[in-house]
């Protein structure tokens, strides 16, 4: 028997795609990598799962896992491999609201965990752009971060136990729903952010939070930086640590979400070259509850904290969402910046991370090295400023490769002189390996590479990826 | 040249101990496990451990790693095995306020690094009975918990970046100061909760917080657990989230508290059957700064909700501190839990979690199950409530290891039954390996092992710590 004749037998001739079916898995988000797979497998349980991997590895045949296909950095390139799609291991199974935990399948759309939570009063706070496509498998496996990290931590901080498939075809149950389980290593953080190389993640439990009982948002512009990290200080602390989102928008967005967006409109009258989204939430009813004149006391936090900037000369213009419409139209234009970024080619998208107190600097060093080696290029950036995580977007005059190369390593020195990373939430997938084999530390570089070899000896777990073949 | 000259070369005579001079190392809190080793060795710096673990490396000499020796599990016990101590790698070596992190030697006392902190205004908040005298390198290679967890998360959680020495000696730098840093394989993670089995923690980054402006501590009595959790809940509703511990005292405890310190007062008038410590910590100058009137409002929050439970005739006893010495007085009868433990022999330490809505389920089930296995067995529990966490301590009747097993077996059906985990904050190290023989996924059991083979090849290691030889 062949293998396809194989994966028909355990998924059904319908869940095994092939040539022209395969369409909608062959190329990722930014179009950068296309490659057509043996096969895409469609497998329903954990199980098939299972039994999907015993047969490639059975046939040392290259696996490669997919779920909302949203990768920014090439993790699902599937050449010579069978893509394992999990779509349909997209069961919400559980919620549990005193517990407050969620149990999930891998194939979970993100806003489908937000809707069926939020039924319970409650949140799970991990969202980013592609939240209506991105699923939490993905999301597991790339340790996504996105626009709440500045509260809750990054999608590791959020998952209390996985259940994995290994490279042959075992199930491992690390389905923990306790927030105090020390049981040996801690193979539930190695399996998250690992992209798929180590095994694939089938389910997880998922922890919840309390739903704010009011938010607080606003647009904020700021002449400099170090004012909008007084902006973000003074807010942590007139609300003990409430902010949500600290988000970051240059002109250049601004204008570039106009152009895509036309019926959009611009955050303020004037054009700032630093725009802030930032939102508070509250759930505590002295904080969230309408008082008898109608104000909500974190509200007025929030527009006592800009007036004070104001007074100070630290901000030059605000808008406080005066009610639902108007904060889902300031996250929509955050939210719009995966497609906006696709407005110029050729781009490079650097996802990196410094200290949120260099994040000035790095805009100054950056704008001098670019004055010389590319003084006509332009670039744009949206950033989770609260983490120091800058989405840095080039839009070099010359697309060979050389020149891409030379201002990416541009940036890499510039983050690292800064004490920075060159990879803060995307992932490294095809993209990043060439900076992890000249950024990483080489001992760090060499046990992971241990690792991979002790877990994965046959290399079938989505080869090529992450780790860079030499030093 | 004998590997003992290598070593005093390499740290000098007077920091590499034998004999006599290792009576301080040679045996655990508990003193159930004694050993002599080889010899005690004092590093001064990485460069100094890395030496030390070559010379170690070249005779595949075992190597135990030793910090401040307050290990309730065995994790230093050291047979026919250099001990490594990390005590002169103490330094606190940067505070960054405004970044909110400390860098730090694995020597680190836990409350040098409180002390340390706290001249910022801030806090790094692991704590625990022990925090005179452990360390940060053996609490980061236990992921140990405490009483904070509830707020703050484990020891896990308020690290961002390690520096380790692998098993041949090399450095391995994953000093991130970031809170995004997505390059490769968590390794970080896997090296915290090791034990030392996998290398030799010597530095670290922690996450500092705000420290807060003010507290709410009290010591309430409830009729039973759902009580417990309820004033949990509604204490996290009205303050946000704000309760930093929640811990159980049973009433024996409280007795053989007095009874080792008879200076000490008891906390109620009356004896009550479940003590619960509550504080609730505030930042938000909303919340913590005094009212004209006097009053604090994160106080009356407080004082408010526990007179509600009153009336609902669901607290039954509450005493709230009026002033920084109650307060601490209250903290001390939790903290010498590790001193209390030790007042009977012989005694089972069951470190276990149950989901925080099954603990009433747990203590029904297992006093069923005692009264007929020990029916003159006496227990106290001490626990980390809020996380569902019970330090379950058993005085059984008979000493023999039959029965001990026979009772550690019926603790850990019952903690199971309940979808808990046999091992929550104190480690595996010697005492908890038949445990995880019986009760770890058995594919997991493989991953560790493959692990451990892949970095720690010759077994130097910790050897014989955390992994059973056999499922």
């Amino acid at each position: 028997m062949t293998l396809l004749d194989n994966l028909r037998e355990i998924v059904g001739d319908a869940h095994v795609l092939l040539d022209g079916d395969t369409s909608k898995y062959d190329h990722d988000w930014t179009g950068n990598y296309r490659a057509t797979p043996i096969a895409v497998v469609r497998p329903a349980s954990t199980e098939e799962v299972s039994a999907v991997v015993k047969a490639c590895a059975a046939t040392k045949t290259a696996i490669v896992p997919v779920s909302g296909n949203t990768s920014l950095a090439g993790g699902t390139y599937a050449k010579d491999a069978v893509m394992i799609s999990m779509e349909r291991l997209n069961q919400i199974r559980e919620i549990r609201p005193d517990a407050r935990i969620a149990i999930v399948g891998a194939g979970a759309v993100l806003s489908s965990i937000h809707d069926a939570v939020d039924a319970h009063n409650l949140v799970f706070p991990l969202t980013f752009g592609a939240k209506g496509s991105a699923m939490i498998g993905g999301a597991l496996s790339t340790n996504a971060g996105g626009s709440n990290v500045v509260r809750y931590g990054s999608t590791r901080g959020l998952c209390l136990g996985l259940e994995v498939v290994m490279p042959d075809g075992q199930i491992m149950n690390l389905m923990s729903e306790l927030h105090k389980d020390n049981s040996g290593y801690d193979l539930k953080d190695l399996m998250i952010g690992a992209e798929g190389t180590l095994g694939l993640i089938t389910s997880a439990v998922l922890k919840l939070f309390p739903k704010p009982r009011a938010y607080a948002t606003a647009m904020v512009a700021v002449p400099d930086f170090p004012d909008a990290l007084t902006l973000l200080n003074d807010l942590q602390a007139a609300t003990g640590g409430l902010v949500e989102a600290f988000e970051y928008m240059d002109a250049l967005y601004v204008t570039d979400h106009l152009t895509m967006f036309p019926k959009a409109r611009a955050p303020f009258e004037n054009r700032h070259d630093i725009n802030i989204m930032v939102e508070v939430g509250a759930t505590a009813p002295s904080l969230a509850d309408q008082l008898p004149d109608g104000t909500v006391p974190v509200v007025t936090l929030l527009e006592n904290t800009l007036a004070q900037m104001m007074e100070d000369g630290r901000v030059v213009d605000a808008v406080v969402a005066q009610n639902e419409a108007q904060r889902r139209e300031m996250w929509e234009r955050r939210e719009a910046a995966g497609e906006v970024m696709l407005i110029r080619k050729p781009m490079i998208n650097n996802d990196i991370c410094v200290p949120v107190d260099k994040v000035a600097d790095f805009f100054q060093r950056i704008d001098a090295r670019l004055a010389t080696l590319d003084p006509d290029s332009l670039h744009t950036s949206v950033s989770h400023l609260g983490d120091g995580n800058i989405h840095f977007l080039m839009f070099p005059t010359k697309g060979d490769p050389q020149h891409i190369d030379l201002l990416t390593e541009t940036v890499e020195n510039v983050v690292l002189s800064l004490g920075g990373s060159f990879s803060a939430e995307h992932g490294i997938g095809l993209t990043k390996k060439p900076s992890m084999a000249r950024r990483k530390d080489k001992v760090a570089l060499a046990v992971m590479r241990a690792v991979k070899a002790a877990i994965d000896p046959d290399n079938i777990m989505n080869p090529g990826k992450v780790l860079p073949q030499t030093n």
